[in-house]
């Protein structure tokens, strides 16, 4: 550590267990290992400087943005080095003309979207952390949101990348252009892989135009199966929300607690379905309508801006709000759309079978849900209740179709379950891949694969 | 390949020169080798006895859909087999709800576009060539196309593969699902690989709503810059047009010859756009404006379908129209979208400067462009001012920002310009991936990288 603190330049190195605990965590419940320390990077020259180091040395390194990972993907192991690009936050630069940016890792995810908006543009991946998360460790994670339904998750808005190698070589991949065909997907293959093959230290990245006007439907049920029975209409009428969110009772419940929304008794489910499109009023109006006609009790529909920001603003308070329930194991899996109502009457099932707190979030419009297992604080790991639940719900989205994860990645908290999804032809190959990468295992080893 | 032929069912294995001389080309103007033999492949069986033979027998293998390829990949090499997967035509699935096809890669692309459309849904990716292209060579490609500018390139709508790998082991990728983030994206490794990692047998793809109405414009401009002036005022004002295309006087000269589309003899360049909006008509009549605005001699637009296709049909003859004029050396550079006049303009000097003719079309609203280098029939290879004249236009797309391939690929055409834009350390990473699935490189040698 000594000769490392002293080829970077000086305060990049924090060894103080005290400090450095706090970097060597993600937002899941899992307990970190003793990290020998943090690198603060505030270039690519120490990033550069630190594999060097850490190839000489053996010694694991674990990429880190701002923490806000749900799988685990940032936690730090016994004798590692975390690595935080949190410093690296500028806009480098940002065209209106090519509709594109390009941003050093640690730039959080909505200052992006706030630069774009200033010309009408807009960075369109929005994970609920968006506020707090930077798109480094979006980019690391193929981060989705609540976005992803009309404008796909950050893969699609990644055109290219600087990538620091395990051994300190400098990778270009990708390009500034829309399309580009040039030898493999090299750009694809970094993002979603959490930090296990490179360390990206510069981003170039799609913007798009931003909407003129939104409009806004909430609507409440007093049964879950309705709502999803409503999202199935809204899909199958071709309304192209821009926006789909469903929430369960409990999650309701949740943010009712916290910020007195004024829930009703009996709304077991709300809605929310935005459309951005040309003729949104339209599309709004057709999309309250399908969810007047499955059930809903009541339906809102505006087109203030104001009120459509307050309304995705509950939805994106939902991970708070159930972090003041207990400890939370947040889960991610994704069916085939038509699946989604099945999906959630298994994971009723359950939760009513093992006995188990699930509050769940949906990006409906995609067939991605949440199911938030609570358990008690204290606690070290979730009872065995939760596994056997969360296990239940896990086997139950692979045989819809479906898959562990839509956007939270696997990191450390899916490993368990990663063979009953990919198969032992394509886990050789990733791990053949992740040699080429990284050939001694130093890079966030025991991740993502 | 007595043997190979032993192991396969009866009639799956051409070996008459006469005849196999016809599946060793594509495109191109590139001589191929003698191949051993062409493999019709029926099944994923075929695919697999195949290469476990190759790589017992340490015989190349060139992958092959229908040889619409304009890079050179599917050219056979002396000894090689080829791998044709024409005859795999099946669409497996089709699901509605899901908004997902599951298809053999045989499919004509333009086939399941138009099975999707019998429930309201498209498949977005249409490379010019669509009604005789296969999906498997879309997906080999990374084919682009004209909606390109609205709805993505095809890894933008491929979700899973099947591939048999070279050693015959079959892997499976990807998902069912809108999202997903298990592992490495191994689909986007394949999507684009030219056949260099594996041949695909079966591909999920998403299937997006189609449009209900559709509102086209067609302008003529006195010069070619007004042209691409018009195209760059459409992007700013956020007219996000499904098409934007533009030709060049010599390819409408082209067109009007065969055609007799009523060419005007001041016509320089012509614009198509086109918005499926769900106002498309007043998103049409912008797009109209702004032609007008950038000195259009000429500007008509027609909510007719009928019409609508009959323009962008005349545009889908461009390639045919100039084969008409001697060989082609069709090219693929692809700008930020920004610097499309001012690589038109270099495109236009370099014709002059090496008295070349080029006739160029562009899928503008991308940057992407075509300058097809028209040489003289029975030549070989293109005489040295054409390559002359093809190396100031690739160097010029680089120093803009841009890449050497937008959509057609390198194949074996652009490999001499390859390290211009990948580098050494992207270039001996390409090759290590290509280690890890084809440690004997049997599989399209020599391609891609």
């Amino acid at each position: 550590m000594k000769e490392l603190i002293a080829a970077l330049p000086v305060g990049r190195v924090l060894t103080d267990p005290d400090v450095t605990e706090s970097y060597a965590r993600d937002r899941t419940f899992l307990r970190p290992g003793k990290a020998l320390g943090v690198v603060l990077a505030q270039s690519r020259d120490d990033v550069v400087t630190t594999m060097r180091w850490a190839t000489e040395h053996r010694v694991p390194v674990v990429p880190r943005g701002a923490g806000t990972g749900l799988a685990g993907a940032a936690t730090a192991m016994d004798g590692s080095v975390v690595l935080s690009l949190h410093r690296m936050t500028s806009i480098l630069d940002l065209s209106p003309d090519d509709e594109v940016a390009v941003v050093e890792p640690g730039v959080i995810t909505a200052d992006l979207d706030r630069a774009a908006r200033e010309h009408g543009l807009m960075y369109a991946p929005d994970p609920s952390s968006y506020e707090i998360s930077t798109i480094g460790g979006n980019l690391a994670t193929n981060a989705g949101g609540l976005r992803c339904v009309k404008y796909g998750v950050t893969r699609d808005s990644a055109l290219g990348l600087e990538v620091v190698l395990a051994d300190g070589r400098v990778l270009e991949t990708g390009r500034r252009t829309m399309k580009g065909v040039t030898g493999y997907d090299l750009t694809g293959l970094f993002v979603g892989s959490e930090g296990t093959l490179g360390v990206i230290t510069k981003a170039t990245v799609r913007l798009r135009r931003a909407p003129a006007e939104v409009a806004t439907v909430a609507a409440e049920f007093s049964s879950l199966r309705d709502a999803a029975a409503a999202v199935s209409a809204i899909t199958a009428a071709g309304c192209q929300p821009s926006l789909l969110e469903l929430m369960d009772r409990t999650t309701l419940k949740a943010i009712d607690d916290w910020k007195n929304i004024g829930l009703d008794p009996g709304t077991q489910a709300m809605l929310i379905a935005q459309s951005d499109a040309s003729d949104s009023q339209r599309a709004a109006a057709r999309m309250a309508e399908l969810c007047d006609a499955n059930g809903a009790s009541f339906t809102a529909l505006s087109g203030s801006p104001e009120e459509a920001a307050e309304l995705v603003g509950v939805r994106r308070l939902a991970y708070q709000a159930k972090e003041r329930l207990g400890q939370c194991l947040v889960e991610d899996v994704c069916v085939p759309r038509s699946a989604l109502p099945e999906m959630i009457s298994a994971v009723e099932a359950a939760a009513a079978r093992h006995d188990v707190m699930i509050a769940t979030v949906a990006h409906a419009g995609d067939g991605n849900l949440h199911p938030v297992f609570v358990f008690e604080r204290g606690l070290e790991e979730p009872p065995p209740q939760v596994w056997a639940a969360a296990d239940e719900v896990f086997r139950e989205a692979l045989a819809l179709g479906g898959t562990l994860t839509g956007e939270h990645g696997v990191g450390l908290l899916k490993r368990r379950w990663l063979a009953l999804e990919s198969g032992p032809v394509a886990t050789e190959i990733q791990h053949g891949i992740k040699r080429v990468f990284d050939p001694l295992n130093i890079l966030n080893p025991g991740k993502a694969i």
